[in-house]
């Protein structure tokens, strides 16, 4: 049987056998990558390991034969104190997992070799080697507490009083190697090597492994892999280095090579930042020939793993050896560019080149970005969570009113309400101290692509004082502060700002993106401005226009209390006829921006006390402007506050306990439609019922709608009404609502509150604690919870289409921009997605993605 | 083709082509039943007049014959003047249908023959029968607008100053008539009775039954039916007569004839309380051969229809006519009673008893109602929801704490809450003005079977002044009033009430149902007492034990206050182990009473803030309880509100962020039931996890409770760990649920605000509308919505089953005690029901009812 395979034998299909990293370094080898020889012991002879408890006689002599091979290749010696092979140990499964034991370095050495190896190289590095490797060897091999060698070195750094291990004498590690050997025995070199990989196949059964097994869900039977490759130094000489190197410029993108590089070093030192690297630039003039070969194999590497790939590698006397490739992380720009780069020089096709960008890097490219280098010298002064993404600056106010009072505003709320909405626009960047990713804030502000940090609970705001403390320091109303949007951190001052910046080869990948998605990509917008935008980035319509926000404008929050105040169906009839002119302007700007693309237009949704003043100074206002006494006014305010509002008075019930606010509605749409029409723009509205349980409820708004129609002579091709799918009765009775409804629309935040029973306001007490405890693997409010919401939405779906195949079904909830959930989307069939303007690329990415995925 | 059937050639299985009515007379008919001769026009005849605008002369000719086998079988002539045929011409369609004509009476009348009319009966009865049959004519045939007939009855009673029709002069009568012809044709008897036949056609297609045929989903081509009777009179003289009789005493149901009649009179003299009928027992002397007839017609009717029967007939000139009967209404106790005797005279079989009688009569049995006679007497100051059976009266009240002021007393609030929980129990009944039949009074007064009306918002309570006013009349603190929670109607004073009464019938029929029911019955129960009278009524286990109802006693409440506001888990901990040993003892004086039956305790579940103090005065002592300022404790307090507390922080999501609550929970079930063994009690706990939503949560709290008993030595198969279905996501889940679950319970309270997104503290706004509008058919929170929160019910089985066939799957929502929603489970296959311990004989009943009907 054979157990044990040379790099040179394998590839990387062979992964089950081989393990995961045992199969890319045999890969990479096939491909003729320089990389420090070495072989794996392969699965197979760990499984026989697990079940006979003994490294069998077979495998002993494979191992040494491989050894024998490798000491030829590498011309050195396993044991030998002259020219001692040293190589490393480590573990590698099939599918990798934590919790395995990782790597052995330099095994091999003994006290007298390392004494040879001070020689030539230098005295605190062997030491400081053999040091590590007899730590990692106790811990791991014999499975000595990490402690009790951490308790050694403080002991040492108090008696020569410095404060990093790298200030420490070779005397103290000498000490150190003296103390850690009274509590490991470090066996010769082969007994080394017998016990390490022991070691290794032991860690396949260890509790945390199995643990992680049982979670995921994954084999037992599989086994790990054990890799041993020799060890390279860069530190035996000025013909020795060491260095990263990435094959394209993370930043931007271009085709050069880009890193940097240390002559006479190992790789800790370029991290542990002691000495400045050089440019890999500077390589071309010192070592020539290595720089030619160092870019002949990135050129290689790209070309085999058709991506950039971040490299780390060692020349040892005039030798270079490849040690690690990976994908290379990139900036969003980078990422769009490298990858039409690709497509243009054969290496990819542009379905690949779709594939390769993250949505995160399209999110980060529309976006300013505060500069890296700026924020690797800064320091935070506290973090929130990221609720829209992008950079900004400005003087802290503390109010919606304030947000003038300076150029550039940060708004800094506890909370925000609706009646904050002008504020948000106004202010550069909004900061609260509570609330979730789908706070009033967080959704407001990604609507309008706005930088917003929330539940920025390390903050206390005083509204009073106009003043908000972090740890000891005071930040006053106009006191300067930039926030992060992307990663929710604040910083004191302003930081500066690299701007977003498209390049053509973002429309470029748009376009591709386009050519292969199936869903259409809509935009969730309110007003003008947000249309404008939303059809800039390519959206196909609006798919959720709600128009309550055009609600709370100064002129018409007062008919619209008079409206809910009122006692008679007449007084709110003359309260709404005040609103109407207001909503029919409102739609024919919307029209206008979206001339000959559907817009899906909402009807009334919240509950009627969102509208009605909190404030004593408001309501007293309010009791004078309708010429009633105050008290009246505030008990009306008591009779309609709700325990639950969420599952109160709102949606489709006010209309149909109210059917004059639905038809004033459905006039003003239907007479900015007129009206557009004669200015030669083409409306084509799609009227939305919220929050139906029961088809009877679409039927009776649907007539209101439809007579307002026939009453202005709007035919009925000319419209549709549909629904939006946000309570789980609807979901379930899809097939009776689907005769009724030209669309649905799935209203998944609603949908998720209800099918998951909590309420996004309140679930920030333990939805946090429910996402680390793996009981949700996502925060359901930002990911659609598959299992559960997935599963009705599946439900709706299917019944829908049963009795009409060809209903029109999208999505308009905060999912509508979440990459998973668009794939999630595709994948069950939906038509439509609708998302917040400035998700309107990432969405185009992620449904061309889903679209490539899942044919 | 034949059109025209006599009632001899019909029979009840003729309703498609004879209608309903015309089926019915032709029954009793067969069955030698004396009803007045007639005929039917088929419904045949209609469809072919509705296709053909008019009446065929086959149809004529036809109905021609009949009339003349009419007059033979009568001996009258119709259109003779001196021994006149009168009839009555009736709509009667398959399916009885409200908006279709109904009746035209006395038709064949005109000027001479009421003439000779008055002279053999007497001149105001034939006038007034006159001046009606115009009317019917005119505004059934002629579709003339009935107000202008009232409106020259209206000018003649002011004319001779009288305000009832009854006290009109025949001379008046004679004015009206006169009036009444100026605007209706009265035709020759002939063309009277085909227009009238012409008129019943046509109303098969008013507006009235097709929308009501579209809503009820009839078909619109089966037509109606023509039923022709001949008229008879009891007011012919002394050998003529009238009258109503039971076959059985309705109120008790004893087996006599039971009723009243009036001797030379119509049956509106009856109804009308003119005159003072005689008890039908007087017949026996005055026309003892008419008696006999009547009761051999009575038993005959019995045994026919399987059912007391409620007989109208019509004595003319010693000859005995049955005019109708029907099923007769009857007391509760009365429909035990007769069921049984029934059973005992072979006339139905026991399990057409147990069908026999209705929830409603088993439920009104079981409490005290107030006299009906007194009823009739005094009138209602208010109405509101009838949310718990049974009468009541006492002192007004209006705090918890003044329930044990006087002897009876009354408990009136706005609405209650977990803190009125002792008043509630002290009072006599509960009164309030707001909320609905699921609002806390409500729950909590049904659970304990106390009377209760709530809603009542004709009453405004001062709770200052500790009064209430309902319309101008004040209602003081120690003013008494009676309750009746059957109707939801307040009176003045102490009305008399009827106690409830169990025969020896009520527990045979009970035993009856036991053996035929599938479901088992158990009761939701808190506390020894409400367990103790859930197992009196049958109760098979408690299916719902709410922790929770035990914290707010005194000495408890402030324990569970301090564990609340804890800061550390530690402080937790503390005050938890206050509470453990009170937890303890209610379980074990629970398991004393249950003994050897399974118990199911629901570990707690309401959101915290519920457990603390609203008042001031409360947070002051809470604060100096604690040793802490009342800043503190009200900032505490404002921190741990919720927006949407029904989807907030509660059920088994506190377990999961403080396991160490329910740790304590477990510890007490498993300590009270260790005790219990050593008393000789078998205690059967089923410790049910609320609020699931995700498997995971289930397993983490089975985790605390499985320690919690191994610690104690308490075997696994000692006791169950379940979890309520109420969040929609468990129920799409519940396939991996149940592989973690020994059983699951349905909380349909829950489950419907969820399935629906509605809550049910804040549906009084829109609800009632739903329901009136049909959107709704009944009340969800009432009846289970099986439409919606019944579908996903019915996925949540199937899924369950299908991993784990044998899953104990119940319910233990209010629902639980609907007979409807208890058919319901019975067919998706549940294996029981827990109710109120009120309703456990309902719950019986239905569940027994179930099982017959669908098996």
């Amino acid at each position: 049987m054979k157990y044990v395979y040379h790099f040179e034998e394998g590839s990387k299909e062979m992964k089950n056998l081989l393990g995961n990293k045992g199969a890319q370094l045999s890969e990479m080898t096939k491909i003729g990558i320089p990389v420090p020889p070495g072989f794996i012991i392969s699965t197979r002879a760990c499984v026989e390991y697990l079940s006979s408890k003994k490294i069998n006689d077979e495998i002993v002599q494979q191992v040494k034969e491989a050894m024998k091979k490798l000491e030829e290749s590498t011309r050195k010696k396993f044991g030998s104190e002259n020219n001692p092979l040293l190589i490393s140990v480590r573990s590698g499964a099939p599918i990798s997992m934590p919790g395995m034991m990782d790597t052995i370095l330099n095994l091999g050495l003994t006290d007298e070799i390392v004494e040879n190896l001070a020689k030539t190289t230098n005295e605190w590095f062997a030491y400081d080697t053999y040091r590590r490797f007899i730590q990692m060897f106790g811990s791991i091999v014999n499975g000595i507490d990490e402690n009790k060698f951490e308790k050694i070195i403080e002991e040492e750094k108090k008696r020569e009083n410095v404060k990093k291990d790298q200030q420490l004498s070779v005397n103290a590690l000498k000490r150190i190697i003296m103390h850690y050997k009274e509590i490991v025995d470090v066996p010769p070199p082969e007994k080394q090597l017998f016990m390490a990989i022991e070691a290794v196949f032991k860690s396949w059964n260890n509790e945390r492994a199995i643990n992680y097994r049982r979670l995921n869900n994954l084999p037992n039977d599989l086994g790990t892999g054990v890799v041993i490759q020799a060890m390279v130094f860069g530190n035996l000489g000025n013909d020795s280095c060491t260095g990263i190197v990435f094959t394209r410029n993370p930043a931007n993108g271009k085709n050069n090579l880009y890193g940097e590089f240390l002559l006479n070093a190992q790789g800790e030192d370029i991290v542990s930042g002691k000495r400045t690297p050089l440019s890999i630039e500077k390589m071309k003039d010192i070592m020539p020939e290595i720089y030619d070969e160092l870019n002949k194999v990135a050129k290689n590497l790209e070309k085999h793993y058709k991506d950039m790939q971040d490299i780390e590698f060692t020349v040892e006397k005039k030798k270079l050896y490849i040690l690690q490739t990976r994908t290379a992380k990139r900036t969003g720009m980078a990422a769009v560019n490298v990858a039409v780069d690709m497509v243009k020089e054969g290496i990819i096709k542009k379905e690949e080149a779709v594939l390769k960008i993250t949505p995160n890097q399209i999110e980060q490219l529309l976006h300013n970005q505060i500069d890296p280098l700026a924020k690797k010298k800064e320091k935070a002064i506290a973090k929130g969570l990221a609720a829209s993404p992008g950079a900004a600056f400005g003087a802290v106010v503390f109010t919606a009113d304030d947000t003038k009072a300076y150029e550039n505003t940060i708004l800094v709320r506890p909370e925000t309400s609706p009646e904050d909405i002008e504020g948000i626009h106004v202010a550069q960047g909004i900061l609260t101290s509570r609330g979730g990713l789908t706070s009033h804030a967080a959704v407001v502000a990604r609507g309008i692509g706005k930088p917003c940090v929330v539940g920025c609970s390390e903050i206390f705001i005083d509204e009073e004082k106009k003043q908000f403390v972090v740890g000891d320091r005071v930040v006053r109303e106009g006191d300067v502060i930039t926030i992060d949007g992307t990663t929710g951190e604040i910083y004191i001052g302003i930081l500066p700002v690299v701007k977003a910046e498209f390049t053509g080869n973002f429309s470029e990948l748009m376009n591709w993106a386009k050519e292969f998605k199936k869903l259409e990509v809509r935009a969730n917008a309110d007003n003008p401005e947000d249309a404008k935008i939303s059809q800039d980035f390519g959206a196909e319509g609006i798919g959720l226009c709600r128009t309550e926000h055009m609600f709370f404008k100064e002129e018409r929050i007062r008919a619209i209390r008079e409206m809910i105040l009122a006692d008679s169906k007449e007084e709110r009839k003359k309260a709404l006829s005040k609103i109407e002119p207001y909503q029919k302007e409102d739609f024919k700007e919307i029209f206008r921006v979206m001339n000959g693309l559907p817009v899906t237009i909402r009807l009334l949704d919240p509950p009627l006390h969102e509208f009605l003043p909190k404030e004593e100074k408001e309501i007293k206002e309010l009791a004078s402007f309708l010429g009633v006494d105050e008290s009246s006014v505030r008990e009306k305010i008591e009779n309609i506050s709700e325990f639950n509002p969420m599952l109160g008075f709102r949606g489709c019930r006010l209309g149909v306990k109210y059917p004059e606010i639905n038809e004033m509605q459905a006039r003003a749409i239907f007479k900015a439609m007129i009206e557009s029409k004669k200015e030669g723009i083409k409306a084509i509205p799609e009227i939305e019922v919220p929050l139906v349980g029961d088809v009877k409820e679409l039927v009776m708004i649907k007539k209101i709608i439809e007579k307002a129609a026939e009453e202005l002579n709007v035919k009925r091709d000319e419209y549709k009404i549909g629904t939006m799918i946000e309570v789980p009765r609807a979901a379930l009775t899809s097939d009776e609502i689907a005769r009724e409804a030209d669309f649905f629309s799935f209203g998944t935040n609603d949908l998720t509150q209800l099918t998951c029973g909590f309420s996004r306001d309140d679930a920030g007490k333990f939805l946090p604690l429910y996402v680390e405890k793996g009981i949700y693997e996502k925060d359901p409010f930002q990911s659609i919870d598959k299992k559960g919401v997935g599963t009705i939405m599946k439900i709706c779906v299917e019944k829908a289409r049963n009795v009409k195949q060809n209903i029109e079904i999208g999505i308009c909830g905060e999912h509508g921009g979440d990459p998973d959930s668009i794939e999630f989307c595709h994948k069950i069939g939906l038509n439509s997605i609708s998302c917040s303007p400035y998700r309107v690329p990432v969405a185009i990415i992620s449904a061309a993605q889903a679209s490539l995925r899942h044919n």
